[in-house]
This record gives structure tokens, sequence and C-alpha cells, in this order.
């Protein structure tokens, strides 16, 4: 199991998880920037709560939008950890395109 | 007590607790699969959130549905965990069904 | 420092802050009946996320309601607890008043 | 790493990042008299959930407003680490202001 420290907030997950999309962040070499050797774990300073649609993301393929965060929030986890917010599920695509609209307006 | 790790986030119960229900993934012989002996818990790669109103059922044998949730994404959870949705109490079976009709739309 | 394990979930807090409500389950002797030795902590076989808002209430003498929460699982946990629905705060209680209505209807 | 805990829940962060705020509790020494020696962590007796806001705004700069949280409950955090409002992001900002135009009436 790989220990990813969110800003003190622990997951834990299979490296066959993350290696499903190699392109990103998490599931490339790249993470190894974040490594800790004294903990033996990966530490971002990132939000810890929207973080979870990150790692739900590697496990299903599919990202879900949560209603009650701030979108523009949401967008710039997805930036850092370098996924495409093009792969947001039919189930919360309508909820996502919403909320964007409402904030340009 | 028994610990159970949701890709990260430790529950804790009673044995007791999970034992209610034995038609479910928890309440049975088949949540063994999941055992990690190196660390004395079982382990999941599921969401951590949505995990907690799976836990309460057990607890209350009530289903509460969370309305920031993804429908979607929280009728996985409870399938993989082999709980049915016909379970959602009283209090939160108008929330529910009015969802997945929206989603239908 | 003492140590409130609500399923898993591990909440600290000074003696002294749960000592100013002797009428309820924290803040009286009747906490003892959850002690478990081996760890030194008291276990709590409840919601996680609502006991913050428990918590909170020694802390402030006010109790906020959780919007995204169902009314009932909310109720619920209060009873547990021993607190009194009608110390809700002026900012959450017409929120909570609206929704016991709707529940009703 | 610095340990924030929060009533049980701990938060983990570079000194740096606390630092850019030092007119703040936490980016100045007025945080040293929270700070326990036996577990070498600092340790706030507040709520642990509106946190996550707070140390993201050390992080970005922005502030987000919580939807589903109580707006008073919020701003007592805010004022209590020593944070002002006014620095609520653009993308939160309408948000938050009806909310409070919502409680006055
Ligand atoms: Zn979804
Ligand atoms: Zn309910
Ligand atoms: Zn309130
Ligand atoms: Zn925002």
């Amino acid at each position: 199991l790989i220990v990813l420290n969110v800003s003190g907030t622990k997951f834990q997950t299979w490296p066959d998880t993350l290696e499903r999309y190699p392109d990103t962040l998490l599931g490339s070499t790249e993470r190894d920037f974040f490594f800790l050797e004294e903990s033996n774990e990966f530490f971002f300073d990132r939000d810890p709560d929207i973080f979870r649609h990150i790692l739900n993301f590697y496990r299903t393929g599919k990202l879900h939008f949560p209603r009650q965060e701030c979108i523009s929030a949401y967008d710039e986890e997805l930036a850092f950890f370098g996924i495409i917010p093009e792969i947001i599920g039919d189930c919360c695509y309508e909820e996502y395109k919403d909320r964007h609209r409402e904030d340009q307006e």
C-alpha cells in the first residue's frame, strides 16, 4: 500500500490503482518529487477533502463533482494533479457545467 | 474492535454490529478476502466519506442519503458492499427518489 | 486531553470543555461506561461526522445544523448524547425548523 | 512539517506556508501559546472541518466559503485565527454575501 499524506490526512491505495493513469502526477514518476523518506509517504500540501474525488478517479475512471465545494477550488486541485476536467462522469457533468455557467455570469 | 481501513481512513466498530446483516459483504466471511495480516485490519480501496453511511446502516438498520454526494457514486458503494438501496430510511427516501428522477431526465 | 473515538475518528478536547454541560452524556460520569482501558479512550459506535457539531456545542454553547445531513439522523445523535435540540443557535434555527416542516409534509 | 491538531484531526504543512501571513495567529509567534510539548504539535480546541479552509488560505491566498456550513460558525473560526473575511475569493464572494443577507432578514 502507498501512503498519500494530503495536508495531514492519510490516504492509502495500491500502486496498481495509481498506475492506471500514467499521464497524471500520481500515476507517473513525477510523484517521487513529493516523497518523504523519513515517513515513507508522499506529502502534498493540498486540499484533503477534494483529494477524495481525485483518488476515486484512479479507482473508477470517473470524476464526480462535489456540489458543496467551490468549483474554482475544485478545478485548481484537478490541475495540480494533472487531471483533465473532461473526464467528469455523465452523472455529474450537468451539475459541473451549470456551476461554471453561474460563475461566469 | 474491528478496524476497517477505507482508502486510508480508519473506521472501528464491534464485530456484533457488522454481523447483524449476514447477507452483506461486511457481515459475512466474504470480508476476510480484504484482511491484511500485517496491519490486522480490513482494507477497502473505496470511497472513505460515503462509507460512513454504510457503517451507520449496520448500527441503526437505516440508510441515509447524503444530499451533497453524487447519487451514482453512492449507489456504486452500496452495490460493492452488497447493500440494497431499498433499505433507505423514510427520512431520506423522497430526496433519494427525486435525485434519481432528475438524473434520468 | 481526553480522546473520544467515534467509530474510528479520534476527537480530542480538554476535560474542562466537556464538563461545562454536566447534564449530558459526555459531561457526566455516564461517559465512563464507554471507556476502553486498553487504548485509554472513550469509544462511541456513532456517526463520526455529526459528532463534530456535538463537540462544537461543548466549546461554544451553540448547536449548528449541518444542512447536508439528514435531520432525522442528526436528531438521533443529539438524543444519544443527551443534548436537547432547543439549544440550536439563532443562526441555524430557521434552517432546522424548515427541514423539520418539510419532513412532516 | 508542522503538526496542527484541531480537536483531534491532524493537519500538516510546511512552516513556510504558515509564515506567509505574519499578521494571523498561525503565521506569528502567537501560535506558540498552543504548543503541546509532549506531542510536539499545536493543539486547537476548534472546528476540524472548517479548519481545512483556513489552511487552504495560507497555501493559496484565497478563502473559499463552504456552502453547507453555517456562516456564523464559519465567521467565528476566521475571527479566532485572525483572518479577515475580506480575503474571500471572487469565486465564493457572491455566495458568502448572499448568505449573510439571508441571515439578517
Ligand atoms: Zn457523479
Ligand atoms: Zn435519513
Ligand atoms: Zn449556526
Ligand atoms: Zn471559492
